[in-house]
């Protein structure tokens, strides 16, 4: 069975740890192919390591594996998450970093029981999620080392969701792309269609919503429904990051006709 | 049929939007092998992006296909260029990042005119760039969703050449890599046989043409036919760029003996 | 025969020198599956880089090609080193940097006695190291292009040990990773157990050996055996670089009970 594993971790390329969950990968599961959705998750951000996963998951296709650690906790023993949704598999710690990819009705929840003998106590990346990520790409059957589990056993924290109010909501910076875009915790589609539609920011700009880059003048901000599936505040042609002062984790409050 | 991807963008790493071209690529050419050429051009760098694929392009093996996106005017109807050279086939915006790989005279040239129907209005580069290739990669015959071009319909820009004089020519700084070489926009052998063949850079230093690196003292700089087609200038295990003050875009001035 | 080839430069991702190395290993062994260790040896670190061949190397499968290019003598003609180890073969300028992976009563060492004829003075990375890999991943007989050495005859530099005294011992600082580990040339193990096992940092800091990280109370720093195969410097959810002051060179003494 030919199966493909993408990885997404918060180790940065520099070091040599995503290469070693490689090799475990290729001698664990030699007929797979690894692929990189990103090593560049700010380590520790968890936040950040959801958004990409949310936005990356639709595009691959059924039958993938995508590996997912981003985990302060290691060594904690936090539980591992194994999740089905769409015919693709995440695994993950259970901390929250695969709550922006999961619909919970709609995916089978795991947490595994049975974990390698042999592993480091710093780095299960590669010595208990790379092995149990090769099982999976192999082709073994999941109740042969998990159980499943309900949503509510499930770690979802609130940074999953706008704070909702009447004719406005306050939502979070999840992640600014190397082009300045700002993207927020706030799903494409979901506040529904909207009159008057503004958001401020924490300098106090009010930017319009638009539909698409181009309904902005080159070098002005706005807010807009992008490319990766969530709201996102752009600049076109510039950094909306700088120009707009936002990092990861700001608030900014939209605002509409109620 | 298997065959050979190879990925040039403006992307970074540390975003996800790589991945998620390697996941449209997976889905859509599941047989094809994806490689990395870089992914760090400067953002919006065209002239930097096509020196990297004109320098690299005829290392890959017959039958590669090369994806190419420095993309500025995302969205705003540029044509997508389908080259076919040796046969490699590279696929990019005509705005210039295929020019200095490409020999008129020698490849065919053309526009994509089928799109994808469901695209974003701001990531071409998963939407529509990647289903491209892996339409080709498949196989598919160009004349399908292209019409040939000649290449005085394609985009050319002033940097791919530098400006000649007699005993003279101005050339620009394309790329400085990680080590400091400082590479130009002048052919290896474009000037033929020179007599006393000196460089000028904008802090008034008067430098040497060597031969290779051996030829320079340990840490003094000089103009050579490096390893990537191209002249560039470089310090004997030393920084050219550091030393000489040089930038991407620089003049520099040639001059010999006419 | 289908094969692992993994690669390990101090190249960086940015230039494009790591995708014309992959695309001369795509043309001339199609078959091989390529893999990245990483790319981020500091350049010229040979030290780093033996670190990271060292504790990598055992997780690859057998079979294995790991191809290093960490090369400050380029074009000076410094022999290359083919060594078999455990089903596996490192590819590396003999320069120290396979000394930390390689036991040298256990390996089977080579030097290369026939090199491509076409190849760049400045990029042997593409040009030699990457058609010799190619030729072992292939399948190809050592004997047609190496010849045996004895250990005696590699490169074995002084940093590849520390430098051991009575009840003390004065190690090195090999590599700094992303979260502040900071990595010592003394191998897990290497001392035996010990009595009262403490480490003198070069600004005067005192710190104690702890078995795992939890041993230690967040924010301390301690002395620890890592996931990497050597004794680390780590702070609990922190920096120990940072807090210590400590850098990639620095040299630090370690105590026990003699």
């Amino acid at each position: 069975m030919h199966s493909l594993i993408a990885l997404l971790t918060d180790f940065g390329l520099d070091d040599p740890y995503v290469g070693q969950m490689k090799a475990v990968l290729a001698r664990e599961c030699p007929d797979s192919t690894v692929t990189d959705l990103t090593h560049g998750v700010e380590p520790f951000n968890i936040a950040q390591g959801a958004f990409f996963l949310a936005a990356s998951a639709p595009h691959f296709p059924e039958g993938a594996v995508l590996l997912a650690v981003v985990d302060p906790g290691v060594g904690s023993g936090r539980p591992i998450l194994v999740a089905r949704q769409d015919g693709r598999t995440i695994v993950a710690p259970d901390n929250g970093l695969a709550a922006l990819a999961l619909i919970p009705e709609h995916a089978e929840l795991h947490h595994v029981n049975q974990l390698p003998e042999k592993a480091s106590a710093t780095f299960h990346g590669r010595d208990i999620f790379a092995p149990i990520a090769a099982r999976i790409a192999r082709g073994e059957a999941l109740s042969g080392f998990c159980h499943p589990v309900s949503a509510e056993e499930t770690v979802r924290p609130l940074w999953t969701e706008p704070l909702m109010g009447r004719g406005k909501c306050s939502a979070r910076v999840l992640h600014v792309d190397r082009f300045g875009n700002c993207v927020l915790n706030l799903r494409a589609g979901a506040l529904g269609p909207l009159h008057n539609l503004q958001i401020s920011t924490p300098l106090g700009r009010e930017l319009p919503a638009v539909d698409t880059y181009s309904d902005l003048p080159e070098g002005a901000p706005g807010l807009l429904e992008g490319s990766q599936g969530f709201f996102e505040i752009a600049v076109n042609l510039g950094s909306a990051a700088r120009q707009l002062g936002l990092s990861m984790g700001d608030a900014v409050t939209l605002r509409w006709d109620a």
